[in-house]
């Protein structure tokens, strides 16, 4: 399922990657290939919460953020990719400098797409799996989504 | 379940809630009660994703978050609440004004904590469910989770 | 959303629910209603674990299947309803006479549809919420079922 | 996190593994190693549901009880382990003539332990990845879990 994308899509989907509310968390595309999509943040102090780690949010979105690019990657690109719903697991606090997270699609479909999501805590030079969600997707079709008409989240 | 807790407590709770990255989310508290906490946002364009709908990382952030000050509300001052897990199901796309987010715990412990998150979509009048999750947590006790003896997170 | 539905249809959907792994179960339907259907199981040796609880596996298998009838209420009759995904929290341990399952549909949709499951523990005259589940389902239509063409769950 | 366990416990594990439902279900413990356990059914109409299909709650259950007993080879022979929670998704629908499932602990703990199962539909001479699971569990002392003493289960 791994493999490669043409170059103009995957750039394009690296600069799409941090737009909006992932803009503002300061998440940055690194690899795309075919199915796989890594994405890495430098850890702020407006990333923790109140026991100076980082906030289960940070993690949550990035690991929903990056399946759905995962799944940009299967598709072609008169295609949206909206999250149906995800389930993350926090496996350990994460302290460290930075997160890295990769995504990798785990079920191809024209329909339901599904992601699987690993965020890692850096801490210098070691990695630890801080947290791992699996995520569901759906693709739709841009014209069903600006006529509103697509199924699952009309109204 | 539901019922008054002290006010200096709720005050606390209230204050605490819009930390570090909650802050920069920009939630903010708004009714606590014993087993109960709300919240809310006013929402900008650094919380939407690439179709201008609001980001699932926002709702997910928010349904952690208030449901962890939900269950903040059950133990008593000495103890943190981490989550361990949560699970989100995105019903409907969010593109209103503002969401609100009502947590309630559906199950006390002394040690692990089940919430249940609702984001509501505010356009004008009126309010769209627009995502659910359920969440666990765990009380820990201050002086462990200082110690980093803690049993789930460690390492 | 909750509302009546052709007497025919319930019945055939109350009969059609107890069919192989169910009725080696033993669960039973009992209440089919617009977006809502409810069961019921007697608990007997074989629906317990190494400590004498009732099994997880059933507590899953009751609030899967229950939130999939509650979908078919919702869908004409040649619609299936699959499971895409479900998550479920076990608040404390069933060890009493019977289980009741009651499962609502909180999102209707042409395609997905989101149920909510509650199983209850009975215990003589009173019952406890012993499990909640969050689950997501397919509306796939018969024709394409059978052609294999369908797009989640093909091969 | 791999590794041997004293033989005279994989063996009490493999026996111990089917018993209540888990035996109505038919399923077999195949292989047991420190942090992994290996199970298996032969499929029978009464896992199947209305379309012929492997009911999903036939995975689950597997999934879930798998997941428990990987838990159980990394901890001692007294503590006990109860499901707090899973999440499973259905990648396609399995037909085959067996299932085979491969949990694995992602998370040691003296509390809170973390597994993934996989559950994999056997066709002949090929095995395809039917379904995902993510499973919170928890260990409890024997003791505290006969005194009804423990915490999170408790009433």
């Amino acid at each position: 399922m791994l493999g490669d994308i043409p170059r103009e899509r995957a750039e394009f989907l690296a600069r799409d990657y941090s737009r909006g509310f992932i803009r503002h968390c300061g998440f940055r595309a690194q690899t795309v290939k075919r199915g796989f999509f890594q994405s890495h943040v430098v850890i702020s102090d407006h990333h923790r919460q109140q026991d100076g780690f980082v906030h289960a949010g940070v993690m949550a979105t990035m690991a929903d953020h990056t399946a759905g690019y995962a799944a940009f990657t299967t598709v072609s690109d008169d295609f949206q990719i909206l999250t149906i719903e995800f389930k993350i697991n926090f496996l350990r606090p994460a302290y460290g400098d930075a997160l890295s997270c990769r995504a990798t699609v785990i079920r191809e479909g024209n329909k339901i797409i599904i992601s699987e999501s690993e965020v890692f805590d850096l801490r210098g030079n070691e990695e630890k799996l801080a947290a791992k969600a699996l995520v569901t997707l759906m693709a739709v079709h841009r014209d069903e989504l600006n006529s509103k008409g697509y199924s699952t989240r009309s109204q």
